[in-house]
């Protein structure tokens, strides 16, 4: 549905009407144009004209917290009911009963804990099931929207922009890739065999009704991040990108990747400097720290986007008759 | 290249020239005539028109050694010289002076160091490379053709003629994605990015030049085979595919997978039946082992492909003005 939001952008002379226009926005446009010249000295055949974007902080928002996470924290009090023990086992009891101290006690051990309990033990099926039901109705904690109506319009324009040009557009996150799919290919128009994630173990089990399950184990099997990201593309794509779109140091090593192929390549970095409109972060940031790969973009000259100064429109819902944010 | 071969059969009336005419032949023309027709009860959209295809034995030969293996020992004979310690180490020892008996003393063991001497320890494009090394010059003991061109012409049809009918083809097979996705597009005409396969870990370096490069670890990361084709699926694909086709109890979930689905399903063996042009082999085989799978095939109905009695042709060479094998 949300894909079709993006239709209206091919009748008119503009192919990106949410990017304002200036270097930025010159500077995609000028590399699809040089690509998709035939016979030009930059051209590239279709097959190989593979892009990748980052998931969290390039797509869609991540402030204040990681979206699978709020994800998880919602699942727990969902659940609560068939777990009488989590009122009085941690983390469990810290999220049901908001105690943000014992939250933060339990640390990263305790987030594997929820993490586990939310997203294994259950058959694959029915954890995308309980993925759309969240979404369905969960909010926004500041925009009060739904979360799948917190995706960039600019970069879903860009996304519908590389496609018409013969892209096949992939998404390379360090999110899980069933937390991902079940709503992607809706809201970016990305097939679910062309988004790369982390991944847990599935276990091929025969159901009681022997129909066979993928049982979701609690074991970590892939971690689509950092240096992970270039192993991931060359596992799930096998084909290096010309063009890649991140946001945090957690994309450096998919743009390095990407960067380092022969011919003309486009290396882009969303950064967030809009407080009122989105929200404003990088080198100190706990989520989304935009550091070393800042420094790598600014002398390499990769392409970084300046939010506030680029972008006419963050959410598609700004421009709705319901106002914007805040 | 190859795939160019297929063709002709478009400007024909018969889609699949290379099979008999007959149940067989039959099945697969009717399932696609149903799922595209539409407005039709078994209409299948097109983003869901997924078709996995197991690789050894099924899209290609796999006797009198799976092809890979065949590659690992040429590569030993390859990289001897500069390794002038296997003249005296097993199994290499083994190989290099064709010494059958230490080579069998070996064991499995013996084969995971081979896999290891050959597989790891390079970057991903090195071993890419050495591939298509392999493929130029090595030839096949019994036919004496390029390995690559070991492919069944039939199925080669079949690949065209489900993407030509709106269908995603991949292939989902236990042999290692950085094998095979060197020379499958040319081969099958199907991309890197439709590959699944078993894989090791790859670690993100950067090289003296600066440039990034991806090592082969020797450690494996995913056995896509067995059971592990339906979590191979469900982890690269990310949908259920209405369409699977294999050869023996190695694809057995992924048919119990694939059939699981609602609405129209085709499940597909290739039962070797062809001494004279291929070979023959089913339940005791070591290879390519046909047995528990064949079981339920009949049971479930499921098509079976008689290779001797289905096929007009198996090898495109066989057309060929150097004549057939044997």
């Amino acid at each position: 549905m949300a894909a079709m939001a993006y239709a209206p952008a091919f009748a008119q002379t503009d192919p990106l009407p949410s990017w304002n226009d200036g270097a930025t926005k010159a500077s995609i446009t000028d590399f699809v144009a040089r690509v998709t010249k035939e016979g030009g000295t930059d051209f590239v055949a279709h097959s190989e004209r593979i892009a990748v974007f980052d998931n969290d902080g390039t797509l869609w928002c991540e402030q204040p917290v990681y979206f699978q996470l709020a994800f998880a924290f919602d699942q727990i009090k969902t659940m609560a009911p068939k777990h009488p023990e989590w009122s009085s086992q941690q983390p469990f009891k810290a999220l049901l009963t908001k105690d943000r101290q014992a939250l933060a006690a339990a640390g990263e051990k305790g987030l594997l804990q929820v993490m586990a309990a939310t997203h294994t033990g259950m058959t694959t099926e029915d954890f995308s099931r309980s993925v759309l039901d969240w979404l369905s109705t969960a909010r926004h904690p500041r925009f009060n929207r739904p979360y799948n109506e917190m995706i960039y319009l600019p970069m879903g324009e860009l996304l519908a922009y590389l496609r018409a040009n013969g892209f096949k557009t992939f998404v390379v996150s360090g999110g899980g890739v069933e937390f991902m799919r079940p709503w992607m290919e809706k809201a970016y128009g990305i097939p679910p065999e062309q988004v790369v994630g982390s991944s847990g173990v599935t276990q091929f089990k025969t159901g009681a009704d022997g129909r066979p399950v993928l049982m979701k184990q609690p074991k970590v099997e892939f971690i689509d991040d950092g240096p992970g990201k270039a192993s991931g593309i060359n596992r799930f794509i096998g084909r290096r990108p010309i063009l890649a779109f991140g946001n945090s140091d957690g994309d450096q090593q998919m743009l390095q990747w990407t960067a380092a192929g022969p011919g003309a390549r486009f290396l882009g970095i969303v950064h967030h400097t809009d407080a009122t409109r989105e929200y404003a972060y990088d080198r100190p940031s706990k989520i989304g720290q935009l550091d070393k790969a800042w420094d790598e973009a600014v002398q390499r000259g990769w392409t970084v986007v300046d939010m506030a100064k680029d972008w006419k429109t963050v959410f598609a819902f700004e421009r709705g008759s319901t106002g914007a944010a805040q």
